[in-house]
C-alpha cells in the first residue's frame, strides 16, 4: 500500500509517518520508482506499537527507539527484548534521598530473595517499587518485606498467567507489542476498575443518602 | 517553626515554599512581626500532599490547586473531595476516534449497570478505562462487559478494603492525602511487583538456561 493508505489505515498523519521513517523507528517501504514506496502489514503493526508507546506509555522518541531496536535485534533473546521494553515503559521518579532509597532497596532485595525471583538488579521495576516504598514510608505507612510478600505472591500468579497468554506462534515484534500492550492496557484496566469501585465504595461509606442508593446514576 | 525549618523538615527548598504560598497552595503562616511567620504541622502535611501530587501524580499546579481547594472546601462532603482528588490524579489520554470511544463507553455503561456501581458519568476513571479498552480493541484484544465483570468484582473487594482502611479519626485534609497516597503508591506497588514477577516468569519461559535457575541473581 502507499503511504496515504498506510496513514488512513493507522490514523497516523503522513508527515508523522515520514518523521518516524527519518528517525528510523519505521523501516523503509519497498521502493516503487523514485518517489513511491510500498508498505505492508509489518508497517501497520509497527506503527501501532509506536503509537501505543507514545500515547499510552508516554515514551519519548529515544525510548521508542530503544524498544524498536530491541525488537529488531535478533541476537537478543525474547526475554531480553521484553526486558528492554518493560524498562522503557516503567515510570520511575527517583523519589527520596540516598538513605531513603537504600532503605527501600534493602526491603526489595529481601523480598526478591525471599520469593526467589530472578529480577535484574538494574530492572526499572525495582526503581518503580522503590518510589512507592519511599512514598509510603514518608506517610508513615512504611512496608516491610514481610508486608509485601502476600502482594508479591498474588502478583506472581497473575504474571504466570500473563506470560502463558503470550502467543508463541507470532513474530517477535508482535510478541513484544503484545507484552507492551498487555502490561500498559492490563494495568490501566485494572487500576481504572479499582478507582471506579473506590468511588462507589466511597459513596456508600462517606456519603450515604439512603434514597439515592437505588436511584439511577447521579 | 520558621520557613527555614519547614524547608528542612520537608526537604522542599525555601523558594519553592514561597512559590506555593503565592499560588495559594499553602496557607500563610501565623504572622510574627513584619517579615517572619510561624508554620506548623499542618504546613508540613500540606507540603507533603503537594509534593506527592506533583512528583508522583505528575500533576500540574492547576490540578494541585483543584485538589487543595476541595480539601479546604468544607461544604463538600468527604466523598466529594475524594472524587475531585481522584479525578485530578487519574491519567487519561483520550485515545481513539468518536466511534471507538462510544464503543468503549457502551461497554463501561453496561458493566457499571451490571455490577450496580454508583460512578459519576463524568468520573475520569471511566475515561481511563475507555483508553485501555480502545487500546485492547485496536490490538484485536477487545473486551466485552462480560469479560470485565470478574476483574470488576475483584476490584470491588479490594476497593472495599481500601476504603475501610481510611482512618476516620483524622482531619479531612489527612483523609484526602491518605486516599491520594494510597491510590498512587498502592497501584505503583502492585504494578511494580507484577512487572518484577513478569520478568521472573519471562526468564523461566523464554530464556531457560537450566544451570542458572538455582544460581544467584544475574
Amino acid at each position: 500500500m502507499r503511504i496515504s493508505e498506510l496513514s488512513q489505515r493507522t490514523g497516523v498523519p503522513v508527515p508523522t509517518i515520514k518523521y518516524y521513517l527519518r528517525e528510523g523507528l519505521l523501516p523503509p517501504g519497498t521502493s516503487r520508482g523514485r518517489t513511491q514506496a510500498d508498505y505492508g502489514d509489518d508497517h501497520v503493526r509497527r506503527l501501532r506499537l509506536i503509537r501505543t508507546l507514545i500515547e499510552v506509555g508516554g515514551l519519548a522518541i529515544a525510548d521508542v527507539q530503544a524498544v524498536v531496536a530491541a525488537v529488531d535485534d535478533e541476537t537478543l533473546s525474547l526475554h531480553g527484548a521484553f526486558g528492554v521494553a518493560h524498562d522503557a515503559i516503567t515510570p520511575r521518579h527517583g523519589l527520596g534521598d540516598d538513605g531513603e532509597r537504600a532503605a527501600a532497596h534493602a526491603v526489595i532485595d529481601e523480598l526478591v530473595d525471599g520469593v526467589g525471583w530472578q529480577v535484574r538488579h538494574q530492572s526499572q521495576s525495582r526503581e518503580m517499587l522503590a518510589d512507592a516504598l519511599v512514598m509510603l514510608s514518608r506517610s508513615d505507612l512504611a512496608r516491610s518485606a514481610d508486608d509485601l510478600r502476600a502482594v508479591a505472591e498474588e502478583a506472581q500468579v497473575r504474571a504466570r498467567a500473563d506470560l502463558a497468554a503470550v502467543p508463541t506462534d507470532i513474530a517477535r515484534s508482535e510478541a513484544v507489542e503484545y507484552v507492551v500492550i498487555g502490561t500498559l492496557a492490563g494495568e490501566a484496566m485494572a487500576n481504572a476498575l479499582r478507582r471506579m469501585a473506590q468511588e462507589h465504595e466511597s459513596g456508600l461509606r462517606f456519603e450515604p443518602p439512603p434514597g439515592n442508593l437505588t436511584a439511577g446514576r447521579p
